[in-house]
């Protein structure tokens, strides 16, 4: 909070700066006071692991919409505490009418926590997860062939700091391509450093908050616009890819079947899209820029608008809410299913077909020419129960805000997803600011349930003193 | 035929009965030549067995087509197709813009396939599914106390028998209920001995078709949607319950879990959505006449209206269309995913959470009392994963035809769970009319996917001669 705070006093936004100076003073003399008290027991189980990690998000989440309503950009504390889960959550989605009327301290403030919440997303794919021995591990151990240490070792502690070095230097070198925007010869479609600096941030995180109420459209440069879709199809791959680059283990990720999923869908579908598009932008590439940027924003789960997709055509509507489904690839900053996850839920469709169709043939699944283990499919398919049954419950409860069917489900979906835009009243166009309080505080466990893939946050409500 | 037939020469209409007799009497002949042809191998497999009856299902939804486009009532041979799909299926989704205009040959016909429809889904679940060893089958091991008999003995025979007799009392009890109506001093309000038995028929198959282009709304009588609420409710109850009424087995219907569930989810989503109307209709119990009647009918997955639900609130809609995907319970007519699946679902996905809170406890699925069997609650996860593949698959593919969202999801939803209804241009007070030919045919594959339960029609799809 001291780095949105120095904004604040660069920009000469006083409350602003001084509103998140002040919280982050609190919070240094809260922490130190509360680490006066030490442990009883030392012994950090893998539930209790999750738990805290559950429980940070949900504070985090509290105390970093304080300085939003104390500066008076976001009076209604509920709101802030909306728009600040939205932000460590990487969904993206918003309740503000006019972004462009907050100050940089909060602007900075709001991107700042999508790079954060990756880091969050990062560490707890790698480290936290393989801990567990059930449920939501499955995923990790069955495709990351990188770290699978049980305990948080040196190992893995030098590994973390890799997937930051990674994280770190991909968002820098994304702020000086973007930078690179400043040789356009239309001012309009220039970036300054805290524009590149702060869309860097909201791609690293696969977040989505934007400075201009038009979000990248704003630019309306064909540049940045492919910047962005580069780097946000960057942080939705595996991050594990990136070691075997740094290990020039090239043949490691071209066989890795989740990366190539990834790469079939977003080349399909933006083809698609763009033929269903193209009597709306004339030409194909101008056609094909928008689609692909616009698979890729909701793909990746960032939510950064070049176009409002609710005035396409419902072919590439439905193609986009479909994806919104699938998400990003595990190990990623990317929200949704994640696509290891629909890949091994397709395979166990074709497998259960396959053993109906021939019942003495005993069909395993596989993936990346290795068996998946049948408890890692079976966590698997019981994860799409329990998300599902999450994603109707959530979807009956919204309706009783009394939203159109539209906004409601697509509301839900691109919470629960990490996404950011619906249709509808949630359109790119739209904002989340007509929902009631009660309303936004359930988007916002849905948005913290979808991030932490739901399990962490159901331990923490859980808990029972011992 | 014979009988729609016979309806056309009690109403003078002889174009109709004309075509009738005409394609009767062909089938009759083709028939005849063909079983000249003895088959080479008596032996009959399941695969064998699930895939004839897939291409019965098939055959019977084009042939019965032929008298309508043949009288010329429906002069689209496609339209035509689907609407005897809608029937066979027992979806009582209709392409027609105005059924009254419709000979009386025409509409007994629509409302006997509903009534045919509904014998073959029991004979299904109750006879040639359980043959096979895998998928489906667990649905029915899992629930049915009733026969599971390997082969199509003589005990099941007499089985069989019993539960066509029982359908068969219900049907006729529905009338003569349907035909008390009569009394009623309002002449609107009177069901005649055609209507009343029609109403049966597609009542008993939890169909959906109806004489009116209101539908049942155009008697405007309590009475009659009390009365087609109640057998809409018995209707699509599992039939082996009525084994257990009839043989004084009370403790077994009481502990029926499905059932129990089943009657549940009635009360309070009708008690909610009731509620949520009360505004519209002004009395809590007009309010509840009408949502008890629109939960049985999406519930059973029959379809009639008394209400055009998508001007309720979108609380409501949201309601009934997630109870679409529930539809009635295994052994009965009704269509869905089937309680017994979301029981079990539910359950699932409560254990895999009670699992990750508690690693080291070993949490069984229970029903009725009993263990049920891990493959079978792997079979019913691995079903829901292919439906929802399929259910995407299919909303793509529709989205092609460029209806709006509502109307695209909506439109699969309620084609895949045999319902009928569903928003926008498919609400109750519209139809299918406006969807493109192979639109049509996608959708008709849908009612077929859904009332067979998937496999056997992929298994007919993929058979290879020998």
């Amino acid at each position: 909070m001291l780095l949105p705070a120095i904004v604040g006093i660069i920009y000469h936004e006083l409350i602003s700066a001084g509103a998140f100076a002040f919280v982050a003073v609190l919070m240094v003399i809260a922490g130190t006071l509360m680490s006066l008290k030490k442990p009883q027991k030392k012994d950090i189980y893998a539930r209790d692991g999750m738990a805290t990690v559950a429980a940070t998000w949900v504070l985090v989440s509290v105390l970093g919409a304080v300085p939003f309503t104390l500066a008076g950009e976001i009076p209604d504390f509920v709101d802030a505490i909306f728009e600040t889960t939205s932000g460590f959550t990487t969904t993206g989605a918003t309740i503000l009418n006019d972004i462009e009327a907050v100050s940089h301290a909060c602007l900075f403030w709001r991107s700042f926590t999508h790079f954060l919440g990756g880091m969050g997303v990062l560490i707890l794919i790698l480290a936290i997860l393989p801990q567990n021995d059930t449920g939501t591990m499955h995923l990790v151990r069955a495709e990351s062939p990188g770290p699978t240490a049980g305990k948080l070792t040196a190992k893995m502690s030098s590994s973390m700091r890799m997937l930051y070095g990674i994280y770190v230097v991909l968002t820098l070198l994304e702020m000086i391509f973007l930078l690179f925007s400043n040789f356009s010869k239309n001012p309009q479609q220039r970036m300054n450093f805290f524009e590149a600096l702060t869309t860097a941030f909201s791609t690293a995180g696969t977040g989505g908050f934007a400075l201009k109420n038009a979000s990248i459209a704003a630019y309306d440069s064909a540049y940045i616009d492919i910047i962005v879709t580069i780097f946000m199809f960057l942080f939705s791959a595996n991050f594990t890819l990136y070691y075997f680059l740094l290990t020039k283990k090239f043949m490691q990720i071209l066989k890795n079947e989740e990366l190539r999923l990834f790469f079939g869908i977003v080349c399909i579908s933006s083809l698609v899209i763009a033929f269903d598009i193209m009597p709306i932008y004339g030409k194909f590439f101008t056609a094909l820029r928008y689609s692909s940027f616009q698979v890729l924003t909701v793909m990746s789960t960032t939510g950064f608008a070049t176009a409002d997709f609710t005035e396409w055509g419902s072919l590439s509507q439905m193609i986009l809410i479909l994806l919104m489904f699938v998400g990003g690839c595990a190990g990623s900053t990317g929200g949704g299913l994640k696509i290891i996850r629909v890949l091994i839920l397709g395979k166990t469709a074709i497998r259960e077909v396959k053993s109906v169709l021939n019942p003495r043939s005993v069909v395993t699944v596989r993936c990346d020419g290795k068996a998946v283990d049948k408890e890692i499919v079976r966590g698997i398919a019981d994860y799409f129960v329990v998300y599902m049954l999450l994603l109707a419950i959530s979807v009956i409860l919204l309706a009783l805000d009394g939203h159109d069917l539209g906004t409601t489900s697509t509301a839900v979906i691109t919470c629960l997803n990490n996404v950011g835009p619906g249709i509808n009243e949630v359109s790119p166009s739209g904002n989340f600011a007509n929902f009631s309080a009660w309303a936004k505080i359930l988007l916002s466990l849905d948005m913290l349930l979808g991030r932490l893939e739901i399990y962490p946050l159901l331990i923490l409500f859980t808990m029972r003193k011992k």
